[in-house]
């Protein structure tokens, strides 16, 4: 057994002679904080605010003993003493009196070394970091688990929603076919912007970055990126396999225009940058992309910054979990929920209580996905013949038109709007093939799935 | 010590020496199962399906060994042997190989009795019943505490939704101001169908009961009991404070006629039977009343036996769950996750894990209530003057009308529909008492508070 075991050992009996509220004394337990931005600030806060509520629910008294910046003299969002803050990381990792270490730097590194490092020297780790438990998620649960220490990353997905919780406990009774939902804000204030204003993408993402909606350099958020990696992290758990970031087909929003989002409107839909994954008999399809949601379902109200995630088992059916995706204090709240956990786990000597259950690596399918409705927005030759031409294509692939519109004339060119009916996946590829290869014919502008009806 | 506490001891010693997936063997834990009704049968049938997983993740294999019926010869929804089924209590309760017992015969007695009785006997509980547990919760939990097993009802309140662990657990960090929701899936029903279809109270009441939808005595249900026990449970828990039934004000859905659903569509709302809950600075105030919710409110949409619940945490902002709040395998799914929860509490040594921070009694206030604007439908006589007369005791009360509706007249009487702006609850009541002594000038038929639109 290594020297973090050990030293968890000694801890646990130094906590069952001081523990428990009968006898009036708390044990303190010293919290380092690796970064003090947004999310570190929350965190700082609400631990404050909430230090005599966590002691009287777990017996110990959290305390932030140190915190890492970069510039220590640099003005914060929260007062802390000088003694409080350093720019060495040792002082934090090396520190034999610190229990619990709480990472909010983001990013891959340095946040993994040091995660890496505090976890072999026995410390319990709480992150936020979606895209580190996305990327090396498998390597520090393992390293977790040689430990016997706890990893808690409730905040990584969903801000202050409990998501990964329900899924690791509550619904474990069930076989989850299905999740599906809106999880990256920053996509979705845009698109909301777009619905609400009728504005085109580059404008809408030009005013999101000055509000600080959106960082300077969007990709992560606009080309899905980020929502894959919260997709990944919540499939691994949901379908108990190690999903891979690569497994997910992403596509952004980028290729929205206002003319899209008019013509959803007129479909009786809005679209949302839509995060899905599904597992059939043991295999595994996830999807991030755009996608036409029908006014009658509850995603469609999903506006802004808010988050959603519906999830369907077997013997739960379909439920839905919504709240803020993002924020200091909606990430704190998870965060400090986290604490609560490592501080209950620690003073009743059960780290690592709730081990994540991989099965397996289940197969993934890139082809797959459930039939389903297309909107094909198309810029066609404006002269007579063009449209039936069209059709005979749709019609020699078996695919069945539910929608035709024809909104917009001019220059020789007119632009089409069809809503398919239900098509598997394969053959609408095979029509914008065909259509691909046209160009004389027909341009396909965009293609997005239409989601089915409310639940 | 007693007996139950000093058996859960013995358990221990026999666990550390047999658990562990590692060694490939798994110690049986034995279940009782009082009840085989709708929420029985589900529980044998998806603990069948998932014994393996269950197996996995807790390193125990459940099993259920006996389950307690009234009549061992009727025929069941699930298959069980004849030794598995008794109609003796005793021969669960005072059987030392059961270590958990799960309660779905729902109602006060037995199951009180038996669940005490297994409590002492050192079982770890776990029931689906909320009447149970909104009035004698803090008993049952009293008890379970010195006997140091677990009681989990994850199941009581919104069937397949995880609502009490996430407030146990994830949600900790925040005071909670607010809960609210729908949470009674029979008047969901029934508002919903009354909405789609224009149809009267007693006509879908009928039909509801027909279908199996409502009980053949309604009134739990239709009079909001059911609704205010739930809310009761749940604001225990949210408000750490000991709440009680009387605490909640309530009014059921009798009163709603096809006429207040007319008008309510005609205002861009819905009504439905809203439980709701707030947390001023200590003082509660607990209402389950009819409530017009503006078609933009997600709430709005949830219909059917779909219930929902919004959370206002101070750090999280608002949250929702929404899912299935009733039926066999929804009820089940949540039922096996605390059995999940039990069995790996019982692996690791760690009976009672979470316990409820209950920190006082806070006071409650039944004529508080934030100001909302209140929905009134009156029959007025159809004479000059009458309605210059009922605006002016409005504006005595310094109540100002938002919206006025006069649709109908028949015979010397005519209805009006009027929305006040935003009132407080005590200027309310004193308009409600002027009309009410003025029966000749206008009788309030109904009076419904109006929600504020969408977070």
């Amino acid at each position: 057994m290594d020297d973090g075991a050990a030293g968890t050992r000694d801890g646990r009996a130094a906590l069952r002679e001081s523990h428990g509220e009968d006898e009036g004394t708390h044990m303190d337990v010293n919290i380092g904080l690796l970064g003090c931005g947004t999310v570190g600030a929350g965190v700082v806060e609400l631990m404050r605010r909430r230090a005599d509520k966590i002691t009287g629910m777990t017996g110990l008294r959290p305390t932030i003993a140190r915190v890492l910046v970069r510039d220590v003299g640099k003005p914060r969002a929260v007062v802390l003493s000088a003694g409080q803050l350093t720019n060495d990381p040792q002082e934090i990792i090396g520190d034999p009196d610190i229990r619990v270490v709480i990472e909010t730097i983001g990013g891959i590194e340095p946040a993994r070394s040091l995660i890496l490092q505090a976890i072999r020297a026995g410390k319990h780790v709480i992150t936020a970091n979606k895209d580190l438990i996305a990327l090396h998620g498998a390597e520090i649960i393992a390293a977790a688990e040689g430990a016997r220490v706890d990893v808690l990353y409730e905040a990584a997905v969903g801000g202050a929603i409990p998501l990964i919780r329900p899924l690791r406990e509550s619904l474990t009774a069930n076989d989850i076919t299905d999740i599906k939902g809106i999880i990256n804000g920053t996509t979705n204030y845009i698109l909301s912007k777009m619905t609400a204003t009728g504005a085109d993408f580059s404008a809408v993402l030009r005013e999101a970055q000055e509000l600080g909606y959106a960082e300077a350099d969007p990709s992560s958020d606009v080309d899905g990126l980020d929502a894959a990696r919260k997709l990944t992290i919540l499939s691994s758990i949901a379908f108990h396999s190690a999903v891979n970031l690569a497994d997910v087909q992403v596509t952004g929003i980028r290729a929205v225009t206002a003319r899209d989002v008019y013509y959803a409107r007129e479909l009786g839909t809005v679209i949302k940058l839509l995060a899905a994954a599904s597992d059939r008999d043991g295999e595994l399809t996830l999807h991030v992309r755009p996608t036409l949601i029908p006014q009658d379902h509850p995603l469609a109200h999903v506006s802004d910054a808010y988050n959603a995630l519906y999830v369907r088992g077997d013997a739960s059916g379909d439920l839905m979990f919504f709240g803020r995706g993002a924020g200091s204090l909606p990430t704190a709240s998870a965060v400090i929920g986290d604490v609560i956990e490592v501080l209950r786990n620690v003073s009743q000597s059960v780290p690592g209580r709730v081990r994540t259950l991989v099965h397996s690596h289940k197969p993934v399918n890139h082809n797959a996905g459930e039939p389903a409705r297309h909107y094909l927005r198309m810029t066609v030759a404006d002269r007579p013949g063009v449209f039936g031409q069209i059709a005979g294509i749709f019609g020699d692939a078996e695919v069945s038109m539910e929608t035709v519109l024809q909104k917009r004339v001019d220059e020789g060119r007119a632009e089409v709007v069809v809503v398919t009916h239900e098509v598997p996946a394969a053959r609408l590829a095979a029509i914008l093939d065909t259509l691909g290869g046209l160009p004389d014919l027909a341009r396909i502008e965009t293609s997005m799935p239409v989601e089915r009806g409310a639940y």
